[in-house]
């Protein structure tokens, strides 16, 4: 610890608090772990609370709060920290609706607040290299396949079912979250088909078409069913070469050949705790809804087709 | 017909076009009809054209399009027109997803176009003042009551239950553009429950809830199985008194008194080319996505209830 780091709480100590931004706190020259705020959880060696209004009334010089906590309670605690000053970041999704992450960024505006809602999937080692090559070339198709077993990754998680918990876009909204960082110029959603599991509120797979200017045509495969080995990847055709991402944009291969960056060491989260502090240096908040919309693009305009029933 | 009346093309000879634009663009100072465009209709005394295409290249003094086409094949007309320097009128909603309305912006800003985005209940008499009123009242509970028989205003319209069609928010969103409009301030979709007829893809009933600051919270109730009377209201309670609009914002009461302006006798289409001519002449587009915004959070967010099968 040194007198240049600057005291982060995090709000909710779930699976993702402790795997990712405990760990890319404690190792960030940035930042260094303030405080806890968790109704069941606690953690030695750093203050706790069980409510956010409780650490924010007592502890007036941590000046950024990380938001863990699933995307349907994020608003109000988003909300009651921007109303104090505090500087806000919020794991992927920003929120449970557009509407919400508007109000935030206009919120942290008004209060002069850097609001930072974050994509980890854009800090994968391939991404930055990818964006790049794919600059000045005339894309053709783009093939999304997002596969993945939910059991194994959101073990007896129900938020994710619940209205709002985005259901098999929450992975999926990782890959439209590298796709809209690396293409040029905006793509459209045009259709969609959405599977709901007959006792489900969120889909469990989806399939996806949008397209952009020219020849640009994305297709996407969103599946949580699958068991046995998972797919991240993304294949993007071009005038000049195939580039795909795989390993959820950890690798990149261009025209069958690996070109991963080999110095670009660094976890996804190391990656976002560095932009944090970035931004804090600069005063400038950064919100890209553009994932979120595609989303909401998708359920607004989706087929939606039932599936068998899902149990965990 | 007089040397200053813009000559604007309609697009897409159905109900909407027949009943609102072509008579408020021939009783309008500022316009008047050009062209039409249409795949099965024509219209004595107009330049008809079965391609918007067609259009554009045998019309270069057609300076403005009305594109009154289902919300699904909208984009690619938009898109045509502004990319040939045209100015476009969109009915609502908009488009068919969030993504297609920022590109047509874009596009529109980029080529020095005019884009309406319309929203026709936004000109019904009451809702002016009914803004002016509510600007500086503290706002509590409001209750939206839309509820309107499918069967007759949309006789055998299959493109309103198909995927982009919108189903009941195709009303709805007349309500929510209203809604947008008079309050001061931003509501957000906190919860929604969507009623799917089993054999439909797009929902023929919904319940909404949003909130904004303070106490103000929001309850809407849109229907499509209303036969009878039908329902059009919005009451929104203050701090100072009770408004309501009834009959789809045409009548203003407060405090149960009746204060519709008696001196606002103009057609909610008439106000939107009074509102277009206006726009034009200061080249300025007007797009405001927040109602369909609201739609897409709505079934982002929304619980899914499986309905009786509907046909018609």
């Amino acid at each position: 610890m040194t007198a240049t780091e600057t005291p982060v709480a995090i709000v909710g100590l779930g699976k993702i608090a402790v795997d990712q931004h405990v760990p890319s706190i404690a190792a960030s020259p940035a930042f260094r772990l303030g405080a806890v705020i968790s109704r069941h959880a606690s953690m030695k060696g750093v203050p706790c609370y069980s409510s956010l209004g409780d650490m924010l009334a007592k502890e007036p010089d941590i000046p950024a709060v990380a938001l863990c906590v699933p995307p349907q309670v994020r608003f109000d605690l988003a909300h009651e920290a921007l109303s104090k000053g505090r500087n806000v970041l919020l794991e992927k999704p920003p929120g449970a609706s557009l509407s919400e992450v508007e109000a935030l960024s206009d919120l942290a505006k008004s209060n002069g607040c850097v609001l930072f809602a974050t994509w980890h999937s854009r800090f994968a080692k391939g991404v930055p290299r990818a964006k790049e090559w794919l600059a000045n070339r005339e894309i053709g198709k783009v093939m999304i396949t997002w596969r993945e077993d939910v059991r194994h990754w959101h073990p007896g998680q129900q938020w994710i079912w619940q209205p709002g918990g985005l259901g098999v876009f929450d992975p999926g909204i990782n890959a439209l979250s590298i796709l809209t960082e690396i293409l040029p110029a905006p793509v459209q959603m045009t259709a969609a088909e959405l599977e709901f599991p007959e006792n489900r509120d969120t889909p469990i797979a989806a399939r996806l078409s949008m397209r952009g200017s020219g020849k640009l045509a994305v297709e996407a495969d969103f599946d949580w069913r699958q068991t046995g080995p998972q797919t991240w990847n993304i294949e993007v055709e071009t005038d000049r070469g195939l580039l795909r991402l795989t390993g959820g944009g950890a690798h990149l291969e261009i025209d069958s050949r690996d070109v991963t960056d080999a110095e670009a060491l660094q976890s996804e989260y190391d990656g976002i705790y560095g932009r944090f502090a970035d931004l804090l240096r600069e005063g400038r908040s950064e919100v890209d809804v553009s994932p979120l919309r595609h989303v909401a693009d998708a359920l607004m305009l989706g087929k939606r087709l039932v599936a068998a029933p899902f149990n965990d």
